[in-house]
């Protein structure tokens, strides 16, 4: 799944933050990306931080204003570490994902990402149609740029894939039916009577205790297998081997 | 708002990531930092990446093992780069970050990342009540071990402002600590292998899939108890009551 969104890094001074943000948009579908005046780029430090993202770095469109750089957009979204007294309307990561997503079919859009200290200018926040605020800590907000645009990624991606995918349980097998799961508890339940931990008509409590907890773990076929295995020999054991640890 | 989750860093090889993971949780109001066995620290690379977040390498853990990092811990989560062989039930970070913010009231909380170049190894994982899979590009999965990190706060930081009033999860008890799982796992397999259940150093897929079903059961303190109540039973009658039901 690519996902056809351009991020915008603007006067970004440290060259091991570009790497590191062609890396993460990579592992994240995206590969548009385009440099703002970087203080040095092409660089090693650049090319090592990018891994194996180097074909990102070799594709980047490198420009003298944030102008030319999303010049073909429909959507841009500008990001900000501070929430501005201008009033801006600001998003958080996921609102933004989702209004670009609604955007992605018709429309070129570009996320914009300020210099490591200063963040966008006002001019600059003025070419953007959302801003986007990535919500921190109140104490120490100082979030790495090359961060932010994994965090941006990941939702896009997350909203792409559609929302929050249903959670995928991985079983090798279908889950015990209701009748499975009667005749291991009924088996389970006489064990530990014989065994005296449990006494007949009592401990009513205990006895649903037992049960709720493997009603928890929904069991498949293998498991309640291997369980009803396991209390097969342990009742054997007990039965016919007395002697087996003496 | 802090946010009281504990990051594990397992064999990380590269300093400058622990730094990076430090800053990471930090932007994110995340504190408890512990590292097994970590190639190189301290390191001036990994105070250097951490930025304004040295408070946080100063204060982490080092330790030896994953057990020591997480004895406290009633609910273990564990990354996964890969979508794995063994029928792991893998949940996205979004479900990853519910499922902790129901278990936080009650429970410590701990949040494991492997080796940069190998992830977490199958015994590992198998101390894990969950796994969670950041979802990436099927051509270039290669996340960066801080920028994971970075992700996994991020979605915890949105969902415990995202909670007004958390879904508290109805237990009796808090979760069983790591430690204590660890030991009810022991007395289990011991007493399987005395019965002829299963074989000593063998039959390691049916080991591990009888602990995931447990751990899949999220056990609390009372039920380990009614567990290891029910286990010394059975060893009792097996050793003292050869006659119980003859």
């Amino acid at each position: 799944m690519e996902i056809p969104v351009r991020i915008v890094l603007v006067e970004t001074s440290h060259p091991g933050n570009i790497g590191a943000a062609a890396r993460a948009m990579k592992t994240m579908g995206l590969a548009d990306l385009a440099l703002v005046r970087p203080k040095h780029f092409p660089s090693e430090e650049a090319t090592a931080r990018a891994a194996g993202a180097v074909d990102i770095l070799e594709n980047a469109a490198v420009v003298d204003t944030l102008g030319e750089a999303v010049r073909d957009c429909g959507f841009v979204v500008g990001t900000s570490a501070r929430l501005r007294s201008l009033r801006w309307s600001v998003v958080d990561p996921r609102v933004a994902a989702a209004s670009i997503c609604r955007h992605l079919h018709d429309n070129h859009v570009a996320i914009v990402m300020g210099p490591e200290q200063s963040g966008l200018t006002n001019e600059d926040l003025a070419r953007c149609q959302q801003l986007v605020h990535i919500p921190t800590n109140a104490d120490f907000g100082s979030l790495n740029v090359a961060m932010a645009v994994q965090v941006l990624c990941y939702e896009l991606r997350m909203t792409r894939q559609g929302l929050v995918q249903p959670v995928a349980e991985r079983r090798e097998a279908p889950l015990a039916s209701a009748e499975e799961l009667e005749g291991f508890h009924a088996q389970l339940e006489r064990l530990l009577i014989e065994v005296g931990f449990l006494r007949p008509n009592q401990q009513r409590r205990l006895k649903l205790k037992l049960r709720r907890l493997f009603m928890r773990a929904e069991l498949d076929q293998n498991e309640i297998n291997i369980l009803r295995g396991a209390l097969s020999a342990l009742d054997d054991a007990r039965q016919t081997d007395p002697q087996g640890t003496a």
